[in-house]
């Protein structure tokens, strides 16, 4: 069990006006007993009360380690577990329950009445896993220094003729040469117009001298993920406005990097890349939001958008990415990820961003 | 739009006494109308109403085909799309909600009264994916014909030193040269006392004669997934024990398999691998249900356990794995894929299961 950890996440109840949740993401499990249970379509749940009287629901089937530090209730898959679960929870008091609890869990739970109430308790979760603590700092900035260094690799493997499949299906072992678990997600290398295609992958595509080349990648190591964008040309820079283009991309980044520090919300984050971008006339080509959380999960909770009017906090991480978008023809996003210190930022990426002609 | 397969959740559908369901599932979604939205945490939602007024929502980010043959609904992320949603759905019936629809979209849902109840209602989509159409049928054996392939290879990397890590890290590449599109799930190699350790991937163990060697794999193609088990002996074969362990859970594998036709329950087919098991004192070393379903997903709905009292029906597509597990010694398991048929079942791998010592 991870007592600081829980003690902050049972802070935010209190706070939320809750005196109980329960937690079925294996990530956020993990965050807060280190036991990873990846039970699939079954379900594993951390029940969590302020009394202190916390509970780990597994099944059976998976191990656990010698001394899980916490009391562990175990069913099997012919167990009434819906209701095993409801016998802990304080039936006369709201439950909170985990954003990701799927509807089979959930409408049973509340079909049994365990529970005055139900509400979406994740965000008590998500704020204590959005600012990181030392031990995870560290980790997200060791996994972003392989990052770097497989950036210089993937770079190496950009030749004439190659394909996006080509470059993209050695990432994984340049990755675990590294010191790196996996992937953290499919890596994207967009050649030329497949740059403008949202969440492409890759292709069969061969590269050419003019193209753009966009790679969006990312491992994970100790569980905390990496994440970055950095995009190339390929022989020659085909056109002036390809040029233009990237260097307002670099300045939004460079722009909105340069305002982070803790109190600064962050929908004045994204508008200060989106401003620059906008005022060249092409705000329409910027189509995402300008960043998001990350740590255990590439996507953790949180956002940098014109949406959110939080302010930034020391510890939390998230990327910076703005883009531009010629569809048909190019596009080009410069990712770093950032860690909010007490009087500004950090970046955890240091791969260099300026203009480069491979 | 896959207008059977459509129609047949609906007939489900009107068999449940529901008149409108909302699939949120990514594979239940491309299943029904070939459209693949990956979303992550995003909504992507089809709603489904017997009166045929189906809709797809979709967040813009998204890339959809020119023509997706069916009503799209684009929303984005500032936009309030559980409203858009709600405003479609028939607030005076009961609504139907996909089994896996998080918490985070059906809270909202049901707050806002968008439906006069709400019940899991996958079961109409789930029974329609269980009984595999032709084209279906056809995926899954090529598929698993790969799978055949594989094994012979994956055998081959079987050498006195070699780790469980570098045999499982060699499989994708394997699979991919054999034309699948990825692993369907992260393979089990497990050597000696780790093939009783349930739900083991597998470590920096080296194999040495005497060794059980237990291989749990499979691969996917054309958006099917295959999943076969085999155990071979390296070496030698080290205890009477083991060789005796292996026939009894070989015999329990063909037991099953040699009854399955439509008409006979599950928990018969279930009965009569375990029984074999029992009698011979290894009741309590066969630790799980004998199969599930499998295709779009490794594990789709439905399961061949001791809880499931429905009958087989011609089409579906399950696995057969009993299993004997030795704790810190051995584990056995033996799994192979079937198709039921109109007049009993076809297993889908070839592979031996003759006990083999390599």
């Amino acid at each position: 069990m991870r007592v600081e950890r829980i003690r902050r996440v049972l802070e935010n109840l209190e706070r939320m006006g809750l005196e109980q949740m329960v937690v079925t993401d294996a990530v956020s499990i993990l965050y807060l007993t280190d036991i990873w249970v990846d039970a699939g379509e079954r379900l594993v749940a951390l029940y969590l009360n302020r009394s202190g009287k916390h509970c780990l629901f597994v099944n059976h089937m998976f191990t656990l380690p010698q001394d899980p530090g916490i009391e562990v209730v175990r069913f099997s898959d012919t167990d009434p577990y819906i209701g095993m679960l409801g016998a802990r929870v304080d039936s006369g008091k709201v439950l909170g329950v985990d954003k990701n609890m799927p509807s089979r869990f959930l409408l049973p739970l509340m079909d049994q009445g365990s529970g005055a109430g139900f509400v979406n308790g994740s965000l008590a979760v998500d704020e204590a896993r959005g600012i990181k603590d030392q031990a995870e700092q560290e980790a997200m900035g060791r996994v972003s220094a392989i990052n770097d260094q497989a950036m210089e690799q993937f770079r190496g493997l950009l030749k004439e003729g190659v394909t996006e499949r080509q470059v993209a299906g050695q990432m994984k072992e340049i990755y675990q040469s590294l010191g790196a678990d996996d992937l953290s997600f499919p890596p994207s290398v967009c050649f030329g117009a497949n740059g403008a295609v949202g969440h492409y992958r890759c292709g069969d595509v061969a590269l050419k001298p003019g193209d753009c080349v966009l790679m969006d990648v990312g491992c994970r190591k100790d569980h905390y993920c990496a994440d970055m964008t950095r995009t190339f040309f390929f022989g020659k820079v085909e056109k002036e406005e390809h040029r233009r283009v990237y260097e307002l991309v670099l300045a939004a980044n460079r722009a909105a990097e340069a305002m982070i520090r803790p109190g600064v919300r962050f929908c004045d984050i994204d508008r200060a890349a989106r401003s620059i971008i906008e005022e060249a006339g092409y705000g329409s080509c910027f189509t995402h939001r300008l960043g998001h959380f990350i740590g255990m999960e590439v996507h953790d909770y949180g956002d940098v958008s014109s949406a959110n009017q939080a302010c930034a906090q020391a510890g939390q991480i998230f990327s910076i990415e703005p883009g531009i978008y010629l569809e048909g023809e190019m596009g080009v996003r410069i990712e770093d990820l950032v860690l909010v210190t007490e009087d500004g930022c950090r970046l955890l990426n240091s791969y260099s961003k300026e203009l480069e002609i491979l």
